[in-house]
């Protein structure tokens, strides 16, 4: 193969075979995707969940991670919300023509120890080649299938007056990550991102506590704009502590020489978790019992108060609204 | 919301949900979509086809159809022709900022007909913005499930030698009028793309012959590429009488203009069938008494021969070998 991607790559033809042959499936190979025709033949049974996302983060190679970890991450986590078990991922390339080979090549290898890792398989996948100019570098979408397995799936519209509001860890690492790569940052002490897939982490806390209302990672837009969405989707307020969120002091310290507010940073590998109040320290015992939720905190409460919306308890005893944002913080987070 | 996308609307926060629920809500609005979760909740059961494709055609509006339009036959096909029905699409858009909104609007308005036309229903979305220059207008990806209905799936690995190749209509129209329309090139008869949804009459053929062995779409590459796959799949050899093969007149002279080979041109709104002979007439039946299938015809025969070649009998009586293209013969028609 040459030692970057031409448009003849995408043809379809002998170029595209001998792409998926050398380089795709050598990564990411099982016996569904080996069978190479049109579509993938799998075997479910029961109610499904199924996310689509496309990744376009800058830069693609980030402390932390890489698009290709994160595009499989992304979707995995955004299956697992839904109280599913993420089983298969579709996963489809758009490479600029002279993308370097060995980028492609490290960043499909992120992707098949990531899904290793998270125990799914890519079934189908796909890639077109555009003209340099026309893309940057690379875009990856992963399309996430997981069997549901507990009775009343977790959903944005269930959060009621008087459930607690958890957070599985430290809120800002993947905004903070990327902007300081991509802005040539350094901070004393670097920050990297969280990106992490958390289905593991999912499956014990339904299993142990079936009766949580929601579950949603706060990407795009930070804990803040998630809850926003939540407020909004079940008709309640939802009112957060601001000493209770736990932020890395490093991820603080950038974010106040930056002007930003790590509650409306991305985050790759957090969740949040809304359930009735009494159940809270019995999650919060789950989740701290392992790595990815080591640090995890009961960060707020729902209240009837006024519908869709996000108030923000400061130390100093004051509130504030915490309004979804208009604009865009960050672009090209995920 | 503005005449231009801007980075905004890509941001996860106000000006995004804006978008979905002005824009994308209003083409293709269903029950599930409408739950916007981080993933959607489907009821399907036994054996599933999943098939994932991005698509970043140029120009994304030509004669027949357009990106939109694109994007659901496209996965709608991939997904029929492992004889399941679709049901279900996902959906991701990568918009370049400064896209027209009014482009986008009459994308995911063909988006949203060809969807109704399939009976298939968008059921997971997402939206990313790039800075201008960092994408070419619009990509978009969709990733289609669907319930397989017949006992033994067609595939590219069940090509017999004895069986009988068909092809459903005419060859080459979308590669065509793709790139005629690039171009500028303008002929007596203009040549519109064959885009179309097949699933309906992939039903009705594996209905009355389920014996069909191989189904596949002739889209990058053509006719002669997807024979060398499947000859290569199944260990045989394809041979074609070049007479046979069903072309416009118009689709012929434009290609002998430009020097392509009407073989290797895309089709977007064609089929492979690969059956056994005696059910060759049968299966032509079914594929003529629909508009879809019209020019149905019997192109060739499967043999056991070489493996993995694909010979055309020409019109004279010789034969050649139609080897798969080494490169690209037309970059971004699909």
């Amino acid at each position: 193969m040459t030692e970057r991607i031409l448009l003849d790559y995408g043809s379809g033809g002998r170029a595209s075979h001998r792409l998926v042959s050398e380089l795709f499936l050598r990564h990411l190979d099982n016996e569904i995707l080996g069978q190479l025709d049109d579509a993938a033949l799998l075997q479910v049974s029961g109610p499904v969940a199924v996310s689509t996302d496309s990744f376009t983060v800058d830069p693609i190679f980030f402390p932390g991670g890489d698009i290709g970890a994160l595009a499989v991450h992304g979707t995995v986590n955004d299956v697992a919300m839904l109280g599913a078990r993420p089983r298969y991922l579709t996963c489809a390339f758009i490479l600029e023509e002279g993308l370097p080979m060995e980028d492609l090549e490290r960043i499909v290898g992120s992707m098949g120890r990531a899904a290793r890792e998270a125990g799914v398989q890519v079934v189908a996948g796909d890639t077109k080649v555009v003209p340099r100019g026309m893309a940057d570098r690379i875009f990856i979408n992963t399309t996430g299938i997981g069997e549901v397995f507990v009775p009343a799936p977790p959903s944005g519209h269930r959060a009621r007056p008087g459930d607690a509001i958890l957070l599985s860890g430290f809120a800002g690492d993947h905004g903070l990550a990327v902007l300081s790569r991509r802005e040539g940052l350094t901070f004393d002490v670097p920050v990297a991102s969280d990106c992490a897939s958390l289905n593991h982490l999912i499956v014990r806390l339904l299993e142990a506590v079936p009766e949580v209302h929601v579950l949603r990672d706060p990407t795009r837009g930070g804990v803040a704009t998630t809850l926003n969405e939540i407020a909004v989707q079940s008709g309640v307020e939802c009112r957060i502590f601001e000493d209770a969120v736990p932020v890395r002091p490093e991820v603080r310290s950038g974010c106040s020489f930056l002007g930003l507010d790590p509650l409306y940073l991305a985050n790759e590998g957090k969740f949040l978790c809304i359930l009735p109040e009494e159940l809270a320290d019995q999650a919060l015992q789950v989740l701290r019992s392992d790595p990815l939720g080591g640090h995890a905190a009961r960060i707020g409460e729902v209240r009837s108060g006024r519908p869709g919306r996000v108030v923000l308890q400061t130390a100093l005893g004051g509130s504030r609204l915490m309004d979804m944002l208009e604009g865009e913080q960050l672009p090209r987070i995920c």
